[in-house]
């Protein structure tokens, strides 16, 4: 950490200040520039308060050097994380594209929908049995149901199964789910990150609405300092002033998380966008980023959809779209 | 709701789509103009999916004209609400400022901080024991120990206790807390929602970071429909470009907010911005603003808070700002 | 446009606002649901101020449905515009990569940029000679000197050249300039836009930092009210509270715009990024997203660039790149 | 400036670093740390392309200490600067109010709401004439005649004008205006900043809708750097995800802009709310929080406003508003 003080700070003031870092269990490196003085902090900075420091009469900013999160930092960790479902590899190389419904309807169209994203090529099906939504009075899902059909549709398809859980009081329900998603509103839901951190058992982590890449990766470092590391992260667009699409969509990050992180970084372009239309191009811009994976909502009647129809893409559409995806993967593998 | 269909939409599909709204159990009122035609539901549309009749080839925009929040709405329940904790009241009139540590540390710093700021006028006390924090590494509370020591502080001081509920797991934990507060990072953590809304005993709910003022009120309503009518709503600060700052603090969401519910609304001018010498600024304004009241960080020794320390204000801070506070306070009232 | 009225509104009010609006010049159909009135507002209401409508004490929402924009709206013009800048066409199929460098810097700078981008396959050569700075002490561009080098590396290479302009004062050096750039600062310089929409020369059009595509298209109309066509778009990422990089790309941006315009829409990922090791991964991804064209960073020696070192490529770096676009291009054109 | 070089650097490589940081004129001091070399830069960084070296493949960070605006600076200029306009002081406890309405219309209006806005106690008079509007088809002002009429106005109120110029095209004509309004939109318009930094007149420049508060300041100094010292900054809320009010009004940036510039600071809150009745609230707020001014639209009869009706307050409502105005201010000013 760095405390840049103030132009002309009394020698007194600056004492005090030195005394009380070292009090802290940390050594001070001093550097006198022809304007201002430098402190260098040497030791573990992660406890000092940064924000306490920079407000302080005397200190003009203070930056840290060293990145909070640890186990999920490629720095500490250089190779790619490769996390497997079920025998579905995700990450270094292995792209892996996970299909389904917004939310789990019936038997009939959760089968039905597996058959066909299985057959368009998808690896994994997600499907919505506890639903987040923002009214208490809209439909929010078939629950401990929703997870038995989706079981019946692995059963089925010998595809893993992806769901998201809402809260640590349903988190027994998922012992037989391959994946477990953790929401955008819940990103810093910590009690559910440590939860799941406790199980054996892959987690995917959406990016939240607002927060940052370092904010997402200390999401993670929750879920991983409790003993699991099997993390897949999910860019699904952030919130912005603009007003056409539903969220923008963040295609940098993916990139960026790259190199940050060793976990595999996949692309949701159907929350991103909330626009069916939007979703092959988005779909086909994700893979060409250099994405891990995708996971794409679809759906056999999106009119009759219980909740984000909108943004579901038909069986055809779907097998369209994958084989497109194939093309553009196979470009971007190469390299 | 009210559906505007394209320029030149065939007449089957116009029918067609017709049908469709009408077999979801609503009356369609068309009128048809000189370049469009538009469709009004009537009926329950809450069920309807907005964005998927959105997303329909012959649609052109959709617009809901009746607010999803119902307990919540002033139009349903004209009158400001009073929430009564302990005996001291808070909305229609009667400001309510609570003030505190951001984190309880010891049973003499809570006792301390407790009698300062009643001293200087706070009608109750605020404290974390369960501290929401981005690095799993950072000091997380007393937990279980702080809740204890702030019932001290009350007992020594008579003031009504505040503190965060971070999940369900730790909920029995607050059942001789006054209020229970949800953090921002929880808003839109339903099931926390729910759980506080089974109880009877006031909620401090706080804006999301990122949330606009209708999913702010549809959490507020996640609590109020499971029968619990004591919501206190807190602004405090949102996430933009803007970098000075830890939020930019959004005061005319008060006065946005007082005319759509009857619920009280406070001000948190210290998580707004991170910075305890503007605190006071800020703090006069959103009494200035119209607020009900406001949500301070007073700490006895800053430099020496485990955490946020740099946004406290010290005991002699809190005082002056009081007295300020109370004279603008004549000024807003009056009118 | 639409007008919603509150509930119980009384019969004199509505009377008294129905009259106001047919003082405006258009007629008034009202519908009468269960719950609330909505007027339809039908005639040219681009005049009307939707915003007073909306103040009003008995109206409860106001919704314009039809676009602001004309010229450069679909809807009227239903085929894409291409736009050919001496003889190099964009648009409706014509892939355009423009490249160069940030600043022209010096005569041989230029032409070897020039010729670098040129053998990897660009078809317009970029480069600044007025530079928008936020500070008035950075480096502002070699000017009208800048513009000669510029025609200097087009005489040599025969790559029509694109430069920003940032003021009506300078228009005049730009005579011979083949596309003018209007930068994203100036996306609302009226007085500017007004000026480049009297010549008749293709405009590059880049959407500024905190605007909506309905502003963005609205600057173009500016532009296309005054009498020239041939604008391009340009979208170059948006201020979020995003800190990882200087600005977030917006590719749900092309897609929506392709709906919405005829015009051609390219992509700058240099300035979107800032960071020249995520310009390959934009790049690819803007192409498959369904751009129009890229406009991108190429510097000799970025070690020494007077100004946005930090996101241009070297040469082979391009070349390499150039090569991967033409590939996903191939992909993208079929469909 | 500071640079942190990544760890386990090579000794050659980083001896060749810093030769070229010497080869631009610059000392480095090197302090080595137990995991992290620091660089830090001496003499004038301000040429120095700082995310250039943060780009290179062995720096991790790079932070710029010395703030880059110069003239607007408190640290070099500790005392408060008062603007006088004809008389009328702005700054260092002088409070003024601006207020008028949004478009000259006639010579009756602009007469009429003058002379309210006088009697009520506001100390310049505002009015648009030349309009910046997002539409090339709305209503762009009465030019030169509205500018005209605002003379005739301080001919028979003696209240110096405000009036908003868009381009330099225009400026002569404002040559007896005494205050010149540059908006947000062209906060980052250079050529009309230095164009007014050659005048001798006052400036009223508006914070841009995505500008952060040191691009503000460097706009600022833009103005300074040619001269003209009298320039007063105007916060008038920016762009957020935020969607009840047009912008949200971001008063703690009073506050920090206090500590960073001498400058005066003042507060429109008719355009960042864009509602009426949201104005009399943001106004107490802003005065509550030390700002040196308001700038209020008011308008003799909004219902026919041709521009921004919705925003603008009644005479008596300005009347009102100012008495509460004038007590706020009495507490604020004793402090």
């Amino acid at each position: 950490m760095i405390v840049v003080l103030k132009n002309n700070v009394q020698e007194e003031k600056r004492t005090q200040l030195i005394e009380w870092i070292e009090s802290q269990g940390l050594r001070v490196h001093v550097s006198t520039g022809d304007y201002q003085t430098v402190l260098g902090l040497l030791g573990n900075t992660d406890r000092i308060d940064m924000e306490l420091i920079a407000s302080m009469e005397i200190v003009d900013t203070v930056k840290r050097i060293s990145d909070p999160f640890k186990r999920c930092n490629r720095k500490f960790h250089p190779e790619d994380t490769i996390v497997d479902v079920a025998g579905v590899k995700v990450g270094h190389g292995n792209f892996c594209v996970i299909a389904g419904p917004c939310s789990v309807e019936s038997e009939e169209q959760i089968k039905e929908v597996a058959r066909a994203v299985k057959t368009a090529g998808a690896q994994m099906l997600r499907g919505g049995a506890f639903k987040p939504r923002t009214s208490p009075y809209d439909f929010q899902g078939l629950k401990a149901d929703g997870l038995e059909l989706l079981k019946a549709a692995r059963e089925e398809t010998g595809l893993p199964i992806v769901s998201e859980c809402m809260g640590v009081t349903d988190l027994a329900l998922f012992e037989d789910v391959d994946v477990i998603q953790i929401g955008a509103r819940n990103m810093q839901n910590f009690e559910l990150l440590k939860a799941v951190g406790r199980l054996s058992k892959p987690v995917l982590l959406k990016r939240g609405l607002a927060n940052t890449l370092k904010e997402f990766l200390m999401s993670a470092e929750y879920i991983m300092s409790e003993g699991n590391d099997r993390v897949i992260l999910c860019e699904r667009g952030i919130r912005t002033f603009d007003d056409y699409t539903r969220n923008t969509l963040d295609l940098a990050a993916v990139s960026m998380l790259r190199e940050l992180t060793h976990l595999p970084i996949i692309v949701d372009p159907s929350h991103a966008t909330g626009i069916a239309r939007l979703v092959p191009p988005m779909a086909l811009a994700a893979t060409a980023s250099g994405a891990d994976g995708l996971i794409i909502e679809v759906h056999n009647d999106p009119m009759h959809a219980l909740c984000d129809g909108a943004q579901s893409l038909k069986p055809e559409e779907f097998d369209r779209l994958m084989r497109r995806i194939g093309r553009i993967r196979d470009i971007i593998s190469e390299s």
